[in-house]
């Protein structure tokens, strides 16, 4: 496969670049960019060097149509300029942006304040969620890969909310993330001296991957209540950690989530069910593109606590993104996507 | 005042030294051990050099009569063996540990695994929230310090419970703390290389703190629901923050809330309220005896998402026990207590 | 006092408000601005609430002078501009940056890579190594606070070379800093995710502090040979520990530095020597305005180790300022300085 | 390839699988235990459930030779027990701890303060610093793996040794190694809230890792003069910088010594040589097998600065061991060990 990069100096385009690296199928891997053409990547990034020291090349039609692969992974607002005029122009379509998310313009608008793709394009955009829309990415010409903290929440909540175990009115998620959640690009908010030694919840209620959730529940389960979803920064630089919790529909049992989850997810390699656990964190899938899922009732208030952890920027975006292109090109989804969790 | 402290070489001990060393009415602080009589205490912790050079006494009854108070900070079930004859013996009581705080002995043998404290200590043992029980604080011979997780839970719901503004039947609560809260003891759960670049759950629905917040909420709002808590480790050395989600009742709106909050804390030194914020977090409250709250409602679900951040060493431990001890001397609840938070 | 702070958005000086605000003598302080008059300084940093809620002052001269101190804690560059028309007006002055700290323009120029300070101010600033330059320091109108480098390495260092008991020609200083030394700006080099989980090595030969380290070390030891001095960032916000290595003069002992040291410092109250230790590090000094100095000699390379640490913030930037402040008005050094190290 | 891990459950052990699993010769890996038979591994370390759920082998010299390949990540002390038996007896043997790495006992006594292995067997073992030795490591039955300071240390300063480009009789090396490198068990030098917020240095003159080193330059680059060698602890996992300060010999450039080094590694995979850089640090080579140096000379005293960073537990253990496999069964030295560095 001859692989097109665009947004490679970000760091879901690192990371692209690290997984693709040893990816057994990909020939090729071109970086292009809006304003850095010519630059020798590893210049930049100097860990790159002997790896990857090509030049990045400027981004024009013609010369992207003559990839297999061309995913973006930019902020929100860019793709939507780039890759409707590509679709079916040749090359798969994987953005890792939320440009191709939301079905609905309006809701783009109201949650990124921002211009939203067309509307055909959107009607095009298959969301990337591997483990639940498989068929459909198969045919894709252009994949919406999901946002970080949703891959976390759906892979958990999904089988419980479409087995009607849990009540989907009263659902509170509460997530935690890494750093490099933020970007590359400096601020105050990703400041150290202001990040480090300091837990923060941000962005109350109004972080865009809301809408991204819900709709997701409503395309796979079934269920339309709005969810209450909060974001925290915790001083570290990869991993999120969701803690769902969850009314129980009326007499279901801890065993029963858990075979629920496991029977959903027997088939699928990247998705564990964690049984028994004293310490269930981060470090379980850092580096890797699992993600992991422990659940606990609470029988003295009949609430389920759903616990997920991915590495952000591995399920969380560019492993998921090659699991896609995987799916895409029929190879096995696990090609190039087998690291073990570094966990030290 | 002659302060004499019990367990003075836990994080809770070497606090209390930290604080009270400025405090202008303490004249005399000695440290007792029950392991390490006669050693030099800051040949141990060599950062206490020129500050702290006396010896550690060893734990003799008839010696620590002779104090005004005594603060015992040690691991469970110690205090309960040291306390209890000196009740009314002479010096105040202060326990930092969980040992007098649960009145229910069974609760205590259910959650803590341990043999409680007889009945009789229990009757006279005096919930420390300062805010919620300044009365009885004063008149108290033994006080029991609250948690840190209680602590930072308790002051930022008990006004809204009290009011009836959010049901009590529908909370949920997650704490993410610093490590310091597990102690000076090492572990594989707090070594470093497992617990750094890593966020994660534990003790899920088995805190011990969850009883301790549930007899606080019956004895300050009257309310007796059970609540969903849980406490996930975060990789920094201090600070609280809890998250607690509540369902509103009808037509409450994010200014009522925040005015309970307000009004309820008006005169109370260490309660803050921060109504404007984008990024809320520990940093507020580093090094500090203050418990700083933020309340946002998201309208879509009819929710309030209710945000507390305290030092777990200082408003969760130390701090709090020398603003109850300021109490029970008749002197300005913040003497000694006026640091700054770090921040940065 | 009435006091005055330029440059108070930085972390200089909100370390100044941290320990001036409990500083007895300090009556009034005001904050002053360039860019931000009237804003509510605690609307900004949310963590001063009810600490410091006035308003940020616009510069200007005729209002300067009627301070009796100003402290300026601003980039390179600017203070140049302020405080030379404010010599003999009245208020005592205190730079913290490092604008008059080079008694040669050419120095600054070639090092700073900017304009210097008129000679004339150049001349009547008096470099505030406070345990160096006591009686000077005490007449002085204006006041070059040490960067936070050479007050780490010079403690260490001087008396060692002043007694002659290492060899001035072949000295190398190893400096570890955390992160807070970088300033408030974000940037690349600061940004979390690249800062965290990293050693680095920067500013190789070059950083501004070398020409400081040598000017002082000619001033108060007679020395003149160049050193060898690095600087590294590791992930953590607060802290400097420096590594010197020196070629001892011959049949000098260990107990012969270590002598030399402690009867140097033997009315010093924030130099300590610590003489046993396993483990050295930052947090001996965390938060407060100690240096601490350890030293061990190498009889296989007749080589010494001296070691020392400081709170990059305190004893680095604010808090050796305001203990210069306490000299030029004649009260004892430690008053409002007298913060227990944090440790954990 | 049949292979065999003693010492699984440390974090050299966890390494060794972590890399082997993707390594295409790996036919089959079991580990050994001492205490925990039986046990499933996942069971301990859930991060490797469905990645390595087979449970621990006893260690019994029998079943030990049938292996290809034993690796033994044991504490000092415990393979000088296990492998001298199995010298000759099949499987190649590599040994990750210090036990055979000094040849002459009085050393390892001195400075391990153990019972040495037997000279018959340090006779025969291999230092195994695979750019300096490959043709030994080729032969050899068993390798002794580097340290991880010394990997470090050496890479960067041989070639200037060897070549006479320093002066060997003044170096000067401060090292800074994330924790990781103390290993799993739990100690108050390793426990969380003591080593975040704290960089610190330990055992000053007295590291085992000194007479290595020395015996190193010995063995490659024929120069006999004690070093002076510290090792500091920094906040971070993994990951280790050590700057080499060396007195130039006459009219030696910054570029003669680029150039050694580019010459030397050349042909040599995993070493770079890294010449322009604002900031040099740990993440260029986080999770991978690289070694990257950096040299600046300093004019002004005409020493040069040498700059060496790996990640301790790959280069610096079982990345290093693997490479050493690889080059003792004729493959690829990079077989198994492409991974690109995290960075972030």
């Amino acid at each position: 496969m001859k692989i097109g990069i665009i947004g490679a100096t970000g760091y879901g385009g690192l990371e692209l670049i690290r997984l693709l690296h040893n990816h057994p199928e990909a020939e090729r891997i071109d970086l292009f960019t809006s304003s850095e053409e010519g630059m020798q990547f590893s210049n930049k990034y100097t860990h790159l060097m002997n790896i990857y020291d090509q030049k990045l090349l400027a981004i024009e039609h013609n010369r992207l149509t003559e990839y297999d692969v061309i995913f973006t992974s930019t902020p929100s607002g860019v793709s939507t300029g780039i890759l409707p005029s590509l679709i079916g122009s040749g090359p798969k379509l994987i953005d890792l942006s939320g440009d191709f998310r939301l079905k609905n313009p309006l809701d783009y608008e109201q949650w990124y304040q921002k211009a939203p793709a067309p509307p055909t394009a959107l009607e095009k955009s298959v969301y990337g969620l591997t483990e639940w829309n498989e068929a459909a990415i198969q045919q894709a010409d252009l994949i919406a890969n999901p946002g970080c903290y949703p891959t976390a929440v759906l892979l958990s909540l999904l089988p419980l909310l479409k087995e009607n175990l849990i009540d989907s009115t009263n659902i509170v998620i509460d997530a935690k993330s890494g750093v490099s959640g933020a970007g590359n690009k400096p601020s105050q908010m990703t400041h150290f001296s202001e990040t480090n030694e300091n837990t923060a919840i941000y962005k109350i209620h109004q972080h865009q991957h809301i809408p991204e959730i819900e709709q997701a529940i409503n395309m796979f389960a079934g269920q339309t209540s709005p969810i209450t979803f909060t974001t925290h920064l915790v001083p570290m630089t990869r991993g999120i950690l969701a803690t769902s919790y969850a009314a129980l529909q009326s007499n279901v049992t801890e065993r029963q989530l858990t075979n629920a989850l496991k029977e959903r997810y027997a088939y699928d390699p990247f998705v564990r069910i964690i049984e028994e656990t004293n310490k269930f964190g981060t470090n379980q899938v850092y580096g890797s593109n699992f993600c992991d899922i422990h659940v606990k009732v609470d029988p003295r208030t009949n609430r389920a606590t759903i616990v997920s952890v991915i590495d952000n920027l591995v399920k969380g975006a560019a492993g998921q993104a090659i699991q896609n292109m995987n799916v895409q090109f029929n190879i096995d989804q696990t090609t190039g996507l087998q690291q073990v969790p570094l966990f030290i």
